[in-house]
């Protein structure tokens, strides 16, 4: 949907998962309501429906909260009854502290992260229902869903904002599969070239040269293995060539000064 | 430790993996500061330490943006240097959108999550460095830190929050290992108690009693295909006991209706 990719704020996000609808039930504040679109985006996740906002639809404070997010609460569809707004939606979570002692399946966060993913790539399209602040989804409104969805945190304090809450299952479902992490862990960069072998060992060169001179090595015998720790220290912690460089000006710059005594 | 403990909200916390610390380097705004400690708290982490809040400290502002959480800003410690709140620390991630150059490792706060679990088990103390809204941490503080931290967000759009940052990595740590979570998808409660098979049987022998009394088997071939049509669908959507009695009452006021025709 072209709307969706530029409402993403890049051109080339073709390719990226399907997310789930997110359905804010009477939200009550509109800074809520534009903080909620601010989260949505952060993660990719575009499709906001509104059912029966307090204040009205559109709604200047959440424009204002909103900042670079305003392109979603543009394309924000509002309904009367939160039947209508999940109407064409075949798979529905609600988002509720418990489980309300319905008969359905309470999904943590990242569980209904990857289910979405999974019913997504089936041609299954997905919503998650956030109640008003204060109070959350009412029963009538939990009992449209198929499934609960509980954000599994302190027990001892689990209260979260609108936005907060919509922030948590959205990265939820977007660390499900984000093609934004790239690898788990990246290396430094490779602009940081590490050092070459020989780069190290001309510097344990100049190093051991110094140490002599200042007679660092107080026997013949301990100079096998003070040399040896040195070395193992330099090999060891993945030198750049930046930092061979800056070590040869540290021992040419101290050699000097203790010259100068 | 007691005060970690007591500021969790619960007595029984003795087993909760420990943590990271969150240092906060120049917050600026104390509402902020207090949310900060919120979504620490959702996320049972505890351990807060500021660096030079702009507005000084104590802060009113961050008390009544703390709500429930105000135990966290009364233990939460200060510090003159950034050095000095990382001082009694063994491994320090600094959260930045961007690798800076820096020959770092660059962890997603997934990857952070799962490492700080590890370290903390091998008794290594573990913190998180936040830089101050709008400008985010300087060098000079990042080069203070063993590694990068990057959530990874839409790159369109990835601003966050300060208490949106400290949340998402806060809540990404809870997942690692989340006491909290029970079941990934847990089945539904106890007190909806599946039907019986029998009960399902008793069901499909009022259904089929009545069917037949308003000829819905037109002829006898098709008869056995379409009532297993129907046994399979009762037996397959999982039905409570309560289902059961629903639709005893369904069937009995159908039927009664069409008797009065």
């Amino acid at each position: 949907m072209a709307g969706t990719n530029s409402a993403l704020g890049r051109q080339d996000e073709g390719d990226l998962p399907k997310a789930a609808s997110v359905i804010l039930v009477h939200p009550q504040l509109g800074e809520n309501i534009g903080m909620c679109a601010r989260a949505m985006l952060n993660c990719a996740v575009t499709d906001l429906r509104l059912v029966k906002p307090r204040d009205g639809w559109p709604n200047p404070d959440a424009e204002a909260a909103a900042a670079g997010a305003v392109a979603l609460l543009e394309n924000a569809k509002v309904y009367e009854t939160t039947a209508a707004a999940v109407a064409d939606l075949d798979f529905v979570l609600a988002t509720t502290a418990r489980g309300r002692g319905m008969v359905k399946d309470v999904y943590t966060a990242e569980a209904a992260g990857r289910e979405i993913h999974t019913r997504h790539a089936r041609g299954v399209d997905c919503g998650i229902l956030f109640g008003p602040e204060r109070t959350g989804l009412e029963n009538d409104d939990v009992a449209l869903a198929d499934a609960i969805l509980s954000i599994p945190l302190n027990p001892g304090f689990s209260s979260l904002n609108l936005a907060q809450a919509v922030l948590l299952v959205s990265y939820s479902w977007l660390c499900a599969d984000n093609p934004f992490a790239g690898e788990e862990i990246a290396p430094a960069l490779d602009e940081n070239e590490p050092a070459k072998k020989n780069e190290i060992e001309n510097l344990m060169t100049q190093l051991q040269e110094e140490l002599e001179k200042n007679r660092f090595f107080r026997s013949p015998e301990q100079k096998p293995t003070l040399l040896r720790n040195i070395r193992n220290f330099f090999f060891r912690v993945g030198m750049t060539r930046q930092d061979v460089r800056t070590l040869h000006g540290i021992f040419s710059s101290l050699t000097g000064k203790r010259r100068d005594k």
